[in-house]
């Protein structure tokens, strides 16, 4: 793959491993450490599988004292740590180095308390998403936000990568719903950010930690708000005779002040595959399908699904189709969830991640189409159409080492379309290493080097998640900056 | 008044005013600059009008050059800035000192853009919180945010003071409604932070910057959220025998999952005076008033508003009644904010703001009658008690020396308890000058540590807004330790 460039390992802290491994186990013990190689393959990589790397070392700790001595450990003998939650990164923002220690959070997964008259659960941050909803439903609150890969995916690793899904266009993404977190910084303080109430005074670090792709610190355990669950909630489909009709569809039932809970757009080949996997009763004649999910009280629910029909027939549609019950709106949303799974079963893909204005969604649909085409690839197109959030799925061959340069390139060629666009480069999965050297087609070099600086505030020796989220020459050269300059700048 | 200290100013400072005046003057000319006194009286305090100090200068530029300008200026000849908007801050945020210049930025009043498709405005961030609503309510949109003092205060002081308002329970307070800010660092260089989509990788700065009380930078221009209106709104009066059942009332409304657009709070003594200035129709028999709002469709209000009142009727309320027309709405909200400066018709006050848990709330009530009693004082409670942002006004006679001190006792008294409440300091007022010793009872020594750091990465010689938000010891400390230590730590 041509643009991600991998920094030589560390060679002093190679040849140092027996003792760190020895150093480690004398402050967590044994039995919190994955030594054998066999053990470390799990860890090699995450949900970004164009890369793997194998890991020095894996630690698994159980409580929040044993992250603060693992990363004090580190710390004070120059280990970098790779923080991870299930691996589900789409970006590679989990992907080790052969110098680091992974620090897995996975076994912190208990719930702590949920206090439904204040509306919030504290978790440990290891918990999966779908869990945390699991374990409120009862009471008829929910979590909101819901990647799709919510049955595997930790909280831990949402939190990092602020993540979102299909229903965050009325409920917000995590940042949205996260109330306070309990964090280990790289040298070992334990600090809580946040708490329960509104806004603190001081600067809002609660939101600035949440999405920096844990290069910051460890979150170990945080407080989410838990949401009533609407008395019902109902998904309509809408087949397009083009993307630009579904489109112009999507922003007019926006400008109309309409916010359903969710709009999803699947194209013709993305509804193919759906269907033929999950029997979800999709049109198969349309070139674009919208999933709309609107809730409320079933009067409320057909006031606004016949709005939107209304809208939707100014746009010549092919079908229109309300779901009649309970089991047919399971089956609509089951395709959709499936989607990415049941594509992989086709083909390999790079699933992209970027977002654009509304009012762009035709004619970015029309590019995008045309950026795959000019390297000779296909594409499928599945994403939250409601706020702009793109998730074209390039396939490709990935043991054609030629196809997948191709498709990592039309991939960052999407995305420098949606920055110019007046949209930007990640909605929900991150930055990881994917996207480390696009940043600067987004952000200006003064931007950069502020949240830089603000690492360095953070972690000072970038031991934490190196290598990703700014591009490497900048995070390098801000760090030899630092390092030769007189304090008061620094 | 007792706990608030200022540094002397800088007297090296105060010798080179004319060099000052003459630098600025050649930069953007004669007319930015005010410097006669009767002009800069208008700017020696802020509406926390316990404190004045006349400063040095006072600038008022029209443009974000002029504004780059000027900060360059200063930052190079180490002269401290302190941002304003209308100058209307409760916490002293706007406090000027004698070596420093106010920067002003109510000139910059303009309307940009407004996208009605993609809901956004852009505007410059001296425009008053109401204009913005004012020139988008003819297409059906407002932007939400509503502090009491809309009419007069900017966007740039909402942004920061991360300010709220009544109806922030259903929309959220500044930060939830801003999606991109111009600003201009102290060293002169102007960033754009956010963009007009949804989340862009990297850190999130915007929500770090929004609620930074000037100390980060200056914001110039906004991109702000404006939101379709409902098709109605409608508020009740409950009037309860107890403040006890009032609170117990708020947090039933609230564990029912029913999220109305505000729940407002007044005790009795907050009644009779906003009665008597208003003719809002509060009835003046209760211990204590919620005006309760929801909005929506003519039928969903009716049956929103009948839930509230069957869950009312468990409390024993002494009168409950919807309002029956717009009038009557209009009349009870006049009521509602023109509390503040009913009050001070009769009595000077100090504005309290700090944060509660909702189910704290009938404790919170009782304790904070209790401590000004203790210290021989009446207060007036007005509050949002939907979200737990308490307003208690501490009412006292500002010609006795001794009750004005009593009356900062027993408010920082007040703030404490909220704290142990499992609260905060502030909910939508900021910290400023009033606060900043009291941040060492919600944060421990790492947090303000970290905290100021980030602000040395943006203002390393902390000449924007000094002496406010952090402890004065521990600000110093901090800074005598980087000028001290080795870079990397710093």
């Amino acid at each position: 793959m041509p643009y991600i460039e991998f920094p030589e390992p560390e060679v002093g802290v190679l040849r140092r491993r027996p003792l760190i491994i020895e150093g480690l186990r004398n402050r967590v013990g044994m039995d919190v450490l994955i030594v054998d190689e066999d053990g470390r393959r799990a860890y090699e990589t995450d949900a970004f599988t164009a890369y793997s790397c194998m890991p020095m070392l894996v630690v698994l700790p159980r409580t929040t004292e044993e992250v603060s001595k693992i990363l004090k450990y580190c710390h004070e003998n120059d280990v970098k740590v790779i923080p991870r939650g299930a691996g589900t990164s789409l970006c590679g923002g989990a992907l080790p180095s052969e110098d680091a220690v992974v620090l897995c959070i996975s076994k912190m997964n208990r719930v702590l308390e949920i206090d439904f008259a204040n509306r919030f659960a504290r978790v440990e941050a290891g918990i999966t998403n779908l869990e945390i909803t699991a374990r409120v439903a009862v009471q008829g609150f929910f979590y909101a936000p819901d990647p799709s890969s919510q049955l595997a995916c930790t909280l831990a690793g949402n939190l990092a990568m602020n993540s979102g899904g299909a229903h965050c266009l009325k409920y917000g993404v995590t940042t949205h719903n996260v109330l306070a977190v309990k964090m280990v910084l790289m040298d070992g303080t334990i600090v809580e950010i946040g708490g329960t109430t509104l806004d603190r005074g001081g600067y809002d670090l609660l939101s600035f930690v949440i999405g920096s792709e844990g290069q910051l610190g460890v979150i170990t355990e945080a407080t989410v708000k838990i949401i009533r669950s609407a008395e019902a909630a109902r998904p309509m489909l809408i087949g397009f005779r083009s993307p630009e009709a579904a489109g112009s569809c999507v922003a007019a039932i926006i400008a109309a002040g309409i916010i359903p809970v969710a709009i999803e757009y699947m194209d013709r080949a993305a509804t193919e595959v759906c269907e033929a996997f999950a029997g979800a009763g999709y049109p198969l004649d349309a070139e674009a399908l919208l999933i709309v999910e609107v809730e409320g009280s079933e009067n409320e629910i057909g006031v606004l699904l016949g709005r939107i029909a209304e809208i939707a027939a100014r746009f010549d549609p092919k079908t229109v189709s309300i779901s009649s019950n309970a089991e047919q709106s399971a089956r609509i949303w089951a395709g959709r969830k499936a989607a990415f799974g049941a594509i992989g079963r086709i083909s390999d893909y790079l699933c992209m991640d970027g977002v654009i204005p509304l009012s762009q969604l035709p004619h970015a649909l029309t590019r995008i189409s045309q950026i795959c085409a000019e390297h000779g690839l296909r594409v499928a197109n599945i994403f939250h159409a409601g706020d702009g959030n793109l998730h074209p799925l390039v396939l490709y061959d990935a043991n054609s080492p030629d196809e997948a340069d191709r498709a990592e390139i039309a991939g960052a060629a999407i995305l420098r379309l949606c920055v110019e666009l007046g949209g930007c480069l990640t909605g929900e999965h991150g930055v990881g290493i994917e996207k480390r050297e696009l940043m600067a087609t987004q952000f200006t070099a003064t931007d950069l080097d502020v949240q830089m600086r603000i690492k360095s505030v953070f972690d000072p020796g970038w031991r934490l998640n190196p290598a990703k989220v700014f591009p490497l020459d900048a995070s390098e050269s801000l760090r030899a900056g630092l390092a030769a300059r007189a304090p008061e700048a620094a």
